[in-house]
């Protein structure tokens, strides 16, 4: 426990990516015990956090990031100059409101943002891990985030919040550690990735092995990297965060730029243009490797059968209250997901809210403006923390 | 009309693929009319029949195939050796009954099966067009049909009947020769290609794009072929062929001849080496340049565009008899989109059956055993049949 906790503007020897944000060393004596049977050291974790703790340190809130998310909720992205991606939730008078909650968010390990990941330097070689790193499980992050929460003194969460992958990591926080976690919030989320979800990482998966400059993981050796399919996973990977409607509502069959179609294969129509670009923009900001072993980390969630196949068996005694929410028109996590949680938090006694809120934009409802969530999250974590006494 | 019609075996000078069908071939003098403004020739179609023309030409039956379907609709396939694509409704007793009805199944314009297409050779060059092919519509496939029947002698259709790409073929049938079709079934169809649509197609262009052995469109030339991009894009559109209970059914989580998930990035998943499979077996068939053309024709077909915007445009004055069929679980091609084409006929105040059928095989359905359609498009062409005086 000795290893300073090292606040920012480090460099990250360690790292292919040049940290950005704070980030906490685990040094040989202090691996970190990963699923796959592999003892990781040393590591580091990236985070970054907004408000204070309080003397009592009961007002911790850890925000668990999606797939493709990081550290940045609630400050300005260092890479991409946008907002951070849940401004709308995290912040002064917000939700999660930093003027009262002190908030922490932590690059997930296998990701690329600066905490440990594939496109990290493996110790062994001097060279970057590639598929030499181990494979990365929820339950992986969970225990990482809470070798960090130690780090910084924090014995219990006031509120662990997340969407989507972010929501997995807060179902597995309650279920690993539930007297560590006060209240808990898991949004447009599972406790199993569904067969049709593993089809559609698996698709963006090959995607990027099927690049040439993938090179069988090594890229970062020969100075490649797997854009095209790496973009290829994005696009595909993205029409399933929106829904047909929205689709329909944001593009239908508009053209692109001209008046007629151009008998040809560019981008005549306006959703062509945009899912290009989301490919483009995607492949800037991220690492292709971690980008297989995150959506393998989804895939291989499931949370029930880590628990003898019964998922209430993951909550039986929580004292943990719960707040589910899920969006209408969300088909990567549909509401039946969501549902099933409630029905196991029901069958485990716990307390539970559900909100199944009315939006036509998708899974990345999550992401955006959607009044009825945001006032959801504030009610129940306004009451949650009156019962914390905060 | 002197060319004359070939019969089988033949050699096919002008094929990349040499054809396993009849062909007839259309010389300089009968140019294919492209809606890309170019004049085809010489260009061939091939197809198959089944059954035999009555003395009054009163008993043909056009079944048009889908993205990746061809000729072979009740035949054994040459290539896959597999039974032919629509056996369950096409056959002898069947029906599309082969004892009473004269089938016949072209080959589409811009395929890969016989007829003209990208992987043809273009007599200007003496190589494979490949992207020099020009842009094919729905409407083009449908006009070279009906060059077709006119070489046949057959002046009108009994029956128009096909799924997905196919029932835009039999809607464009409807459209553009009312009088010569008596009946018409289109299946799992859209009047248009939405967003969402357009977007799964774009995805899979863009993986076939990125794979360097395309070449540009000429990996003819240089003796490679996009095996893994089409593999890529085949596995993406396939997810959207079938349904997430379907999935769940027929895979869940279930794991691939292994006990435990093996902590790497092999086929884990049953549903992952389904996938897998799906888009070697499909490389070994299909040509990825005619994979693009046909997705473009499918994302430029808009039938109510090409009427003023009014859909009902389309049917005025027709004395087609319809049949529309969908599934429920289909979500690329959802019931609202056939109720859009019924309500457009009421206006248009042509005769139309509806039949939703409850399924949870999603798109495929329209392919696979389903009592439900068989013997709701038995009850349709039996009435169409006698009103025909067949």
């Amino acid at each position: 426990m000795a290893t300073p906790l090292l606040k920012s503007g480090i460099e990250a020897a360690s790292q292919a990516v040049e940290p950005t944000s704070p980030v906490a060393r685990f040094a040989a004596d202090e691996p970190l015990a990963m699923d796959a049977g592999v003892d990781l050291a040393p590591w580091q974790i990236a985070y970054q956090t907004a408000g204070t703790l309080n003397a009592a340190r009961s007002n911790a809130v850890l925000v668990c990031h999606a797939l493709t998310g990081d550290q940045h909720v609630a400050n300005t992205h260092p890479v991409t100059g946008k907002p951070g991606w849940w401004e709308r939730l995290v912040g002064p008078g917000k939700p999660v409101d930093t003027d009262r909650y002190f908030v922490i968010c932590a690059n997930v390990v296998g990701s690329c943002m600066g905490t440990t990941g594939p496109a990290s330097i493996n110790p062994a070689t001097g060279r970057a891990y590639g598929l030499d790193f181990p494979l990365v499980t929820v339950r992986d992050m969970v225990r990482g985030q809470a070798m960090l929460l130690d780090r910084l003194g924090i014995k219990d969460l006031f509120l662990c919040i997340g969407g989507s992958m972010g929501g997995m990591q807060v179902l597995q926080w309650a279920a690993s550690y539930p007297e560590r976690v006060f209240a808990a919030m898991p949004i447009a989320t599972g406790a199993r990735h569904s067969a049709q979800n593993i089809a559609f990482h698996e698709v963006g998966r090959q995607a990027i092995l099927a690049d040439p400059n993938w090179h069988g993981g090594r890229y970062l050796d020969v100075g490649t990297r797997p854009a095209k399919g790496l973009g290829v996973a994005r696009m595909g990977a993205h029409i399933t965060y929106l829904s047909e409607p929205a689709l329909h509502r944001k593009f239908g069959r508009r053209l692109q730029d001209r008046d007629a179609p151009t008998f040809s294969f560019d981008a005549d129509f306006q959703i062509e243009s945009y899912l290009r670009h989301q490919g483009i923009t995607f492949v800037e900001r991220f690492d292709a490797n971690a980008y297989l072993y995150l959506t393998r980390a989804m895939d291989y969630f499931d949370l029930a059968a880590d628990h003898g196949g019964v998922l209430a068996n993951a909550f039986r005694g929580t004292r943990t209250r719960f707040c589910i929410m899920s969006f209408t028109s969300d088909w990567l996590f549909p509401t039946a997901d969501s549902r099933a949680i409630v029905h196991a938090l029901n069958a485990a006694a716990a307390p539970v809210a559900f909100v199944e809120v009315e939006s036509d934009k998708g899974h990345d409802a999550f992401l955006l403006d959607e009044p009825a969530m945001i006032s959801a999250a504030r009610g129940f974590i306004a009451a949650a923390g009156r019962e914390r006494g905060l």
